[in-house]
């Protein structure tokens, strides 16, 4: 729990170095405000549905952060524009839990609202791009694509105009490979010439300058295709990184991404993505019937903690956040309001103490503080109560010293390097 | 939004300095879990109750954190003694939402499992004490009682051995007035002297020791109220509070609670409660079928935000966390690329900057950092890029400068005071 939470700040921090500030929604929507956003699958299979129990309505759990996001934008019309939050949470999806996924499992959001512009995809990559390396994941990958580009060469090479049927069977190439997406496709009623073409198309992966030259070449004529091309080359522009790569194979499997689409990977693990996200910008229009750009990533917080662990650069060590272990070697009056009033002290200095509630013998409490790895314990006894003093031990260095307990503060802190 | 996350914040501090570390559990529960856990009316009127929509099971949002805590020491048996927690998420009820009551809430849990002693409710105590002072809460009172009195007292004065519908009747004190009560009595069966008698019994309220005087002098042949009465005489020698004042009108609603009660109000803030809790000895063995002790406090955020505004110690004013906004006097690359240079570097010092991403003319930009209250504005056009400088305005102060980039970082951080 305690590595969850150092990761979680660790985001936090980097969200709000960028400029984005937290909000807040309910875990529960009205089921008619996530209806008909995200696709056949997740509305009818993985979204936890219910009726209220005492009551008419239907409900569910929210299903991501972006849908409830534009619901929020809609009740809130006054939001100064740009709106730069981020959101960490749970989500809920009803899939048989395995690895890397769960029913319940957070997503840590960030998302831009009200710029149609490439400046935002890029500070939204930016600032992911940041997170991982500051989370000490190397090898981080972000796969771009764009929706526009995919419906354009949909439409060139197939004549395909309503392609989302078509992308989910592509999103699951991660998961069942190249012939199940093949089965995939033959079952939504596609000969083998059109499959083909779709794996042919679909294996374009390079630098994003070199796809948008060939993309350009190829495609030159229709309107999506140099749309999408030119976003992305913008974004490329501004975030200015090798590690941009674009993928005709990533297309994302929710209906509601309109543009430029994202995707984390991190080379060599076998986890499938750590982050997506992507541009919206018709998603708040439904709620609100004003066209209301928007852009945003979600980084999957329980599959990065895998990750960082699997690449031992998380670790699962810290067992406490408590600093000092006061040991009472006895149990009279006199001892025990001392050490009240030195932990009472420790802690309005901010130092995280503890101390035992159940009247153990004082081996028991140093055994305690060790199993929890509590880096310094404090002795006091009949001697320290008399000599206004305390005794300090630091595991690590082994030193020990007595203190004047006008001193305590200082030294403690000087053996935490605080 | 800002405010909730920095009272959030605080309230965390508090925790971890007195030793507590977070946990986390899911939001839903197999409904089995929570079932006969909290009363009848918690049970069918106000659980969030579905069943799988997929499946067959039926599960509950969880109805508090304290349950969902005595179900994960049930499956982590070897979590070492005290278990000392704290956890801060949101619990569901199916009330008509009100003023200071919200269906889905945020409640800031600490307990201890594991610990018989007073010790330990000690502990509580003192810890949430902590938390109403530091978020600057004047006039709270820690009101406090024990289940063990209670029932020996009633079954002194009235021969009642089953009093949990009568506790929940009482309960509702706050509520519903005296007279409320007297109705739910009635309806319970009871007659008018029993029901005066009860009236009477429940107007007990002094500070602790002298309620413990008379309650062992009436009641002295009684174990459980002996019990109880040492029990908080010796939470009140340790916590050393003027704040704490028994209540024998205390009675807390929940099924759950063993011995001491406690629960936290402002003096002349008609909000109804600001936190309570107690100790439960029995819940966890209901998982288990091993003993095993545990107490906690449950703060609840919405209402402490509401009365903290009320007070005027708590303040809506911050609409961000950005420090630093970077106007660009112009579009050209040369601007740009300069600016998008600074902002990096001012991030990677750890300065919340943002930036345009709406290509707004500079007068815009502005008006945009001016709107969101941001402290310090730095210009950035073809003067700066070319005398590799920055120029900073600060907006409090009327502060401006033109200084050398290399600065910048330094020169931000005066500024900010950081």
């Amino acid at each position: 729990m305690i590595l969850r939470k150092v990761v979680i700040e660790k985001i936090e921090g980097v969200f709000r170095r960028y400029g984005f500030d937290p909000i807040d929604t309910p875990s529960i929507e009205l089921f008619e405000v996530l209806a008909g956003k995200y696709g056949e699958e997740a509305e009818n299979k993985l979204m936890w549905r219910f009726r209220d129990p005492w009551g008419d309505r239907e409900y569910a759990l929210r299903y991501d952060l972006t849908v409830p996001l534009a619901r929020y934008i809609a009740m809130h019309r006054d939001t100064p524009m740009p709106f730069k939050r981020y959101h960490i949470a749970p989500v809920w999806r009803h899939e048989e839990p395995q690895r890397g996924r769960y029913r319940e499992f957070y997503q840590c959001d960030v998302d831009i609202v009200g710029s149609p512009y490439p400046e935002a995809d890029a500070e939204i990559i930016m600032v992911v791009d940041t997170v991982y390396k500051e989370l000490g994941i190397k090898g981080v990958k972000i796969l771009v694509n764009d929706r526009r580009i995919l419906r354009g060469v949909f439409e060139e090479e197939l004549r395909i105009e309503e392609p989302l049927r078509v992308y989910r069977a592509i999103d699951k190439l991660d998961k069942i490979g190249v012939d199940g997406v093949r089965r995939e496709l033959g079952a939504l009623g596609m000969g083998e010439e059109a499959i083909n073409k779709i794996i042919d198309i679909i294996s374009l992966k390079a630098p994003v300058d070199q796809a948008v030259r060939e993309l350009t070449a190829r495609y030159g004529s229709n309107k999506h295709v140099v749309e999408g091309a030119r976003h992305l080359e913008e974004i490329s522009s501004i975030v200015g990184s090798k590690d941009l790569v674009f993928d005709m194979s990533l297309v994302r499997g929710l209906d509601y991404y309109t543009g430029p689409i994202f995707e984390a990977i991190v080379e060599g693990i076998r986890i499938g993505s750590i982050g997506g996200g992507g541009r919206y910008d018709s998603l708040i229009e439904l709620f609100t019937g004003i066209r209301t750009p928007a852009t945003g990533f979600s980084i999957g917080l329980d599959r990065v903690i895998e990750v960082g662990l699997e690449l031992g650069v998380l670790k699962r060590d810290k067992k406490t956040y408590t600093e000092v272990y006061v040991v009472m070697l006895d149990r009279s009056n006199e001892v025990s309001s001392y050490s009240l009033e030195i932990i009472r002290t420790l802690r309005s200095a901010g130092i995280p103490t503890s101390w035992d509630l159940l009247r153990r013998a004082h081996q028991k409490q140093r055994e305690h503080a060790r199993k929890l790895s509590i880096p310094l314990v404090l002795y006091i006894g009949k001697q320290e109560v008399e000599r206004k003093t305390v005794t300090t031990y630091h595991v690590e260095s082994g030193e020990r010293a007595e203190i004047g307990r006008e001193n305590v503060v200082d030294h403690v802190k000087r053996l935490l390097k605080r």
